[in-house]
Parts: structure tokens; sequence; C-alpha cells
């Protein structure tokens, strides 16, 4: 197989054709990865913390260049590649100064206690190891944040993994780029090739996957593909951590008190939809509204004017159509749609489904078919009982809101529903826009994650590749030397 | 399928016959879950921390009875087993004091970052809920510590999950007693029944373990046992996570500058080996010891006047008399025996399979045959490196140890490389005694653990039943209610 990169604002092949690493590529790639995680390993902390703000520079300082050929392969346009490319840089850093203060990687010392059992113990001193060489997949929507030098790489480098990057075959050549850089920024701070490695194909990353070698996969992107291989991981003879973000149908209630500004709430509602031509892993997916309301023909009177931006590729455009024409047949509505544009370029209309709660809990499978594009669900409900029970029929997601007044008795019951289903829960504001920081979660119960118990963005992230090991009664000259 | 205990010392069945819990019983278990989930997950920390304490309570003030029925049906001795009756209630009430305290529980604040992205945020409040019900599968060996009200029960009933035990065969009389005690406790305390339940064989763990409201799996005991029922958590609609501890082979260092008396650390590591009849998945299953050192006709000298303590049951001694065998043949070694007991009871005379490091690394599946039972597998090696190749062939472990001087060069690559194989070290220590503490790590890379990343021993256990969940920008009113 090869991948060619293809302008989803012109539908054209671009470029070099990338031909799959093959087998005998992977072989020699997991060598020089063996090799790479000994070096890095073993590097100091202060070493591995200027070594990542190296990288980070590395991409600052080509920003031009990496917006230029990353808009040309995405089609997401220059201002959000550019923040993207800040915040990818931003979340290198901030993994390099956790690890340099120590967080996350400090050794618990746990002094012998002298007391009878089961009270009393030897010394013991946890401290935490890198797991070892990890696969990441990279994302087709966030051909910075979520790919080569994403979140997932930038907290298994920091945890002392090496890594092992598969491009997603919609950017190759932003990956290329984003892996020579950040190799050439190891290079110089005197880290081998291997440290960082860049694959392409999806047998290449399977056959990394399954290596005795390899220690955990990261992976974010579709349901269908996370699912194979958290598979191929927990039914190797050795199985592995897999952290995949399988996709999120997201959930979002607007309680009658919320919405007092029915047509501000509206445009709010379209632009968290739209944001990014809704390929977003956060958007909106699902709108509650209460029946009766005058949202709805707000927000499809609104919709009509409405136009796309392009589709990162002819494979998104495709999976979505046939989501939204899969959810209009399940539940026998109309979709409401807004302008297309027809150059050649790679568009659907943005679209709205509305429909009932009693409809949709006839149809359970609407609510966990998520269309991966410009598409909303929007929900009417005719009392709060029946809020919560078409709630308990979501299925896990990423994020959820409710938009409702502080002294809205039903908002803490909306709270408590939906925080049964989700990793972040926003307040009067939309899933969308995810902050790279200490408190975020972004994981959430199964389909969204499939460890809901860790995250993969923010700090904590850095937790899903470090192996705790105690180190019982050592004394103090080969604690010096071996912590 | 029935079960009926055994009393080691006899061969002999007696008392009650046990049932299967049936696949109607199961149902209705599972529905009184929910109920108990709902209660318990939703009462204060306060009110959870007291009842952990009074289920505690219950365990030392029934002390003489659960010792008594505990020691016929393993066998362990009643001096063995009072003091793991003081470990069970200290490990709860140490969760009890922690989830008051706070520890592992409290939310994270990150307030709200007034500056540009990717800087800037709202405020997120990264708190954590219990997954939901977990299964616990009881281990033969520990029939408090590991069982019913064991480390997986205590650590997930702290954080706030509701458990369905399947006790294990070998000991239904003890692990029914221990769960009446707890369900009474918990009645007094206002809690319905489904907090803890318990329920009986294979079949029955395996439906509990597929049924859709079950959120976690948790599993001491056999390779093949734990990796099925991971293999079944797995592969799930939506998988769950499962916490297995399936065994361990586990490797001990002697330098020769740790063998300045080889007497008495003879006496000590046959001590280790044989404590409890060999029946600890941390025993020193293998000691590697420098050749040419009189260790070696030491440790042959003195097995022969061992005796063997009861085997917990007729299947365990099969088990073990069958790798050892196996072990023998392997390596074209004869079992160097103790001394065997003939009056009935479940015994096998205790064992050193002696080899060279040249021998096991032609034969690495010997390094991976546990022998749960009194055998020991000694290793002779003739250089460091030799030493370092074998560690090497070594496979994952719970546990292992370096006997040497602080002053050995060698110490640290034997520690080293260890450390890639283990998740606990112990110096100068022998790998049996397992402090619930802290500090602790029991767990270990593939196959002694399914998760390496987590324990099931010591505090930081709670981590595997605890979902964090970010709150963006939550009025203080809502947060009051709802975290």
């Amino acid at each position: 197989m090869t991948a060619q990169s293809i302008n989803p604002r012109t539908g054209q092949a671009f470029g070099p054709v990338f031909a799959d690493t093959s087998f005998g590529e992977i072989e020699s790639i997991i060598e020089q990865a063996k090799v790479g995680f000994n070096a890095w390993s073993t590097a100091s902390i202060a070493k591995r913390a200027e070594a990542l703000n190296a990288i980070a520079d590395a991409l600052d300082n080509n920003l031009t260049e990496l917006v230029e050929i990353a808009d040309l392969e995405t089609g997401l346009g220059v201002p959000r590649l550019t923040s993207e490319v800040g915040r990818t840089s931003f979340q290198i850093r901030e993994f390099a100064k956790a690890i340099h203060a120590g967080r996350f990687i400090t050794p618990e010392i746990d002094v012998a206690a002298d007391a009878p059992l089961p009270a009393g113990h030897p010394e013991l001193i946890r401290a935490v190891s890198p797991l070892g060489i990890v696969v990441v997949f990279g994302a087709n929507n966030f051909p910075f944040a979520f790919s080569v030098l994403g979140g997932d790489t930038a907290s298994a480098l920091a945890a002392g993994c090496a890594v092992i990057a598969k491009a997603h075959p919609s950017h190759p050549q932003t990956s290329t780029m984003v892996h020579k850089l950040a190799t050439q920024a190891l290079a110089d701070q005197g880290f081998p090739v291997g440290v960082l490695s860049l694959i392409h194909g999806v047998e290449a990353g399977v056959i990394a996957l399954k290596s005795e070698v390899v220690s955990a996969g990261a992976f974010t992107g579709s349901r269908a593909g996370g699912r194979a291989l958290f598979n191929i991981a927990q039914s190797r003879e050795i199985p592995i951590p897999f952290y995949g973000e399988l996709g999120s149908v997201n959930p979002v209630v607007a309680l009658a008190s919320g919405l007092s500004d029915p047509k501000a709430f509206a445009t709010a509602y379209l632009d968290s939809l739209l944001l990014g031509n809704g390929q977003f892993c956060t958007n909106p997916s699902i709108l509650f509204v209460p029946s009766g309301s005058s949202i709805v023909s707000e927000i499809e009177s609104q919709i009509v004017d409405r136009s796309p931006t392009p589709f990162l590729s002819p494979a998104t455009k495709t999976s979505h159509d046939n989501n939204r024409a899969k959810l209009a047949k399940l539940l026998s509505a109309d979709p409401v749609v807004g302008k297309t544009i027809d150059d050649g370029g790679i568009y659907s209309a943005p679209a709205i489904i509305r429909t009932t709660a009693a409809q949709v809990s006839a149809q359970s499978e609407a609510l966990a078919t998520e269309c991966f594009g410009p598409t909303g669900l929007v929900i009417t409900y005719s009392s709060i009982a029946e809020l919560l029970a078409t709630l308990d029929h979501c299925e896990g997601a990423l994020a959820g809101s409710v938009f409702a007044a502080t002294d809205d008795d039903n908002a803490i019951k909306a709270c408590r529903a939906l925080a049964q289903k989700v990793g972040r829960l926003a307040w009067n504001s939309w899933p969308t826009g995810v902050a790279v920081s200490v408190g975020q979660q972004h994981g959430g119960p199964y389909p969204a994650s499939t460890s809901s118990i860790h995250t993969s963005v923010g700090l904590h992230a850095i937790t899903r590749f470090l192996r705790p090991i105690s180190y019982q009664s050592l004394p103090k000259e080969i604690a010096d030397q071996l912590l």
C-alpha cells in the first residue's frame, strides 16, 4: 500500500508517494528503538527535559513551513493550525517542566516502621520506571497535537519511553517534517535516531504493536480501527496496555433555565458543532433541549446560512455521509441542511437532525452513531424524567455539557446523570476546546476510551507509561546509583 | 458443580456441600449489587470509612472462630492464620483511614488561567468517581488477605465500588463466614446486602464478569485461570479493567559478596522457600548463586532434614508435583528431597533442583515453570555476564532479591537487571513478606500481573477502581452538591 496527500480544498493528490514501511524496515526500526530506549531511559531527567524543550523549539522555529504543508494536507486553515502547533510545543514543554520539577516521577519514600506486624515494615521506596517502547497511532484531525509529536508521544517521551509513531495517511508530509525536526533536535542533544521513529501503513503499525519489545500502544481514531488494535494488544502472548480514544458521541443537555437567549444559544451551538467542520472528538454530537422551546426552530433557521469547511479526507467525508444517512433513516427524519460548496473540494452541507426522546429511546442505536463531521442531532424531551432516562441510554463519551441556571433544582440531577457517562463535564460551556492543563481528563467510559481511568491530555497522561517498582531496604549507596 | 471443604491434614472432606451459584441466583445478586452500589457510592466518605472499620472490627471480634474454620480448610496453622486475620482487618482500616483523610479521592482543583491560548484555560476540578461493581476472585493461599475481604475487595469498597466476591472452592466455609460477618456489619450501618455479595463456582464468576453492569475484575490465582478471565474481560462488547495476579517465578540473586555465612544463608533461604509450604506468590522460586560456592551443598545438606506442611488442596499438590517433574525432566536433574509425611494428609517432600545458568539458558521454559509449593530451583552461574544474560531470560515477576555487599561493583548491575523484571526488589532480604504499606508495589510485568502499572497491595491499590472526571467551570453551588 501507499499513501499520498490529498488537498481537501481541491480533491487533488499532490506530493511524494509514501510506501508502507516494509517488514524488513520495521525490524530495523525496532532494533533502533531498543537502542533509543536504552539511551533515553537512562539519560538524566534534566537532559531529557532539555531535549523535550529542544523538540518544542524546533516546532516553533519552523512554524510557517509546518502550517503551510499541514494546511495543504488537511484544509484546517492557517489560524487553527498555527494555534495547534503552539498547543503542541506548549504541551511538550509542560511535560518537560513537570519531570524537571520531579512531578509524577519522584520516588515515594515509605520509611521503615518499627512495630509489630501487620503495621511494621521495612523501608520501601516506590519509584517509577518507563514502560519501554510505545507505538503511537496518529490521528487524522490533529496533524500536530494528536500525531507524531502529540500528547501521546510527548507523555511517553517524558516518561522515558521511546516512541514508534505511525503516521496518519491523510497527512504523511506533515508527519515526515515533524519527525525530521524532532530527530534532528534529539541528535543535536546527542540522542540516537531510535528515540522517535516514524512508520507508515496499517500493517506496519500492527507489526510494531505485536513486537515483543513493544510495551504499550496509544491511539486516537475510529472505533472499529481502535478496537481492532486494542484486541491485538490484549491477545498478545504478553498483553500490553493500549490507550485508545475511539470516538465519542458527546451529549449536551440544555435545561429551560439555561436557554434565556435562544438566538445566542443557537449560534454558539452551531459554532461549536461546526468548528473544524465538526471533526472534533469533543463536538456537541447530541443536544438535548426541552420540547416546546423555540431553540429548535432557531437552530434550524440559522443552519441554512452556514457553510461547510473541507473534510480532512475523502474517507472522512464518506464515513460521515454514511452515518448521517443511517441516522436519518433510523429516526425517519429529514435533515435540515445548510449551504453546500461545489468547487471540487471535499464538502458536505452542515445539517441538523431533529428527533424526540421517545423516538430515540426506541432506536437507541441512533445515540451510538457518531457523525464525525458537520451533523448535529437535536433531541427534544418533555420532562426531566424523560431526559434522565434518555441520558441513561447514551454511551460513554469524552465530554458533555449542562446548560442551566445555578438555582435550577434539575441541574444537579442532569449533572449527576451526565457524570456517569463522560470524562469531562462542562458547565454552561461547550465541550469543544480541551485545555492542556493538569486538571484535564480527556478519557471517558468505553467506547470513548479503552481505559477510562487514564487521560490522554494533561499532565496525568504520563502515568500511563510509568511502572512503579518498590525498592525494599535499599542502602543509600545503592539507591543513589539506582534511582 | 459443587464444592466441599477438604482438611489438608487428613485429606477428608467435611462440612456442608456448596452448590455453584445458579444463573438465576446470579441475576438477582447482580440486581442487589446495583442497589448496593447506589447506596454505597453515594454515602458520605465518613460513613463509608465507618462501615469499613465496622467490618474490620467484625473480623477481629470473631478471630477464634474464623481461624478455626480456616485452619481446618487450609491447614495453614493457627499462628499464620491469626496474623493473616490481623493483616486483613489492618488493611481494611488503612483504606478507611486513607479515604477519611481524603487520600486519592480529594478533587484536584486547577484554577482558571487568564492567559492567551494554549496556556489559558477555564477552572477544571479533577475529581474521582468509583468505577462501579467489581468482581473479585478469591485466592486459595490467603483465605483472608486475598479472598472475600482481601486487598482487592477492601480497595474496591474504599473506592466506593460494590463487590461481588467469588469464593475459592478450597475454603468455602471461611468465605461464607467472612461474608456473613461483613454483610451483618454493613447492615448494622444501614447498608443493603448488595454492597458485598458472595458467589460460588467458576461459571458463576464468568457470568458475573460478563455482566454489562460489572465494571472491573480482580483476580489472584493461576496463570491459566487468570489469563482466561482476562481474555473474557477484554473481549466483552465493553471491555473492562481486569487486575489479575497470575503467579510468579521470583528470582533471587546472590553475589559472592552476599554469601559470607553460607550456613545461615541456606537456612534463611529454606525458611523463605518453605514458608506456608512454599505456597506464596512471592516465594524465592529461583536462587542464583556463584558456581564454586559452598552454598549449594549447604542447602542440599539442610533440606534433607526439612519436613513439609500440608498443601492447600489436592489440586495444588497435583499441580506442584507435575511442575516439579516437568522441571526435573527439562533440566535432566534429580531433585534433592527432604522428609515426607505419610499420614493421609496432602504432602510432598520439600525439594531442591540444581542446575547451571548454561543449562537453563538452553531450556528457558524452566525459568517460566512455577512450582507453587516446596520446590526451589538453584542455578549456579560462572560470571556476572552469565548471570545478567540468564536474568534477561527470566519472565516478569512480582518480587526479586539481591544479596550482596554494598561496595560490590556488580551489585548495581544485578539490581538494574532485576528491576527490569520485578515489581519489588528486596535488598539482602527475602521476597516473602509483603508489607501492607503505602510504598508497596505488589504487581510486576506480565505474567506476574495483567497490569504492571498497578498494585494489589498497599494504598495505591485504590486507584484501580477510581475514574477521574474533570468538571469545567462548575459554580460553587453545584460543586458543593455534586462533589
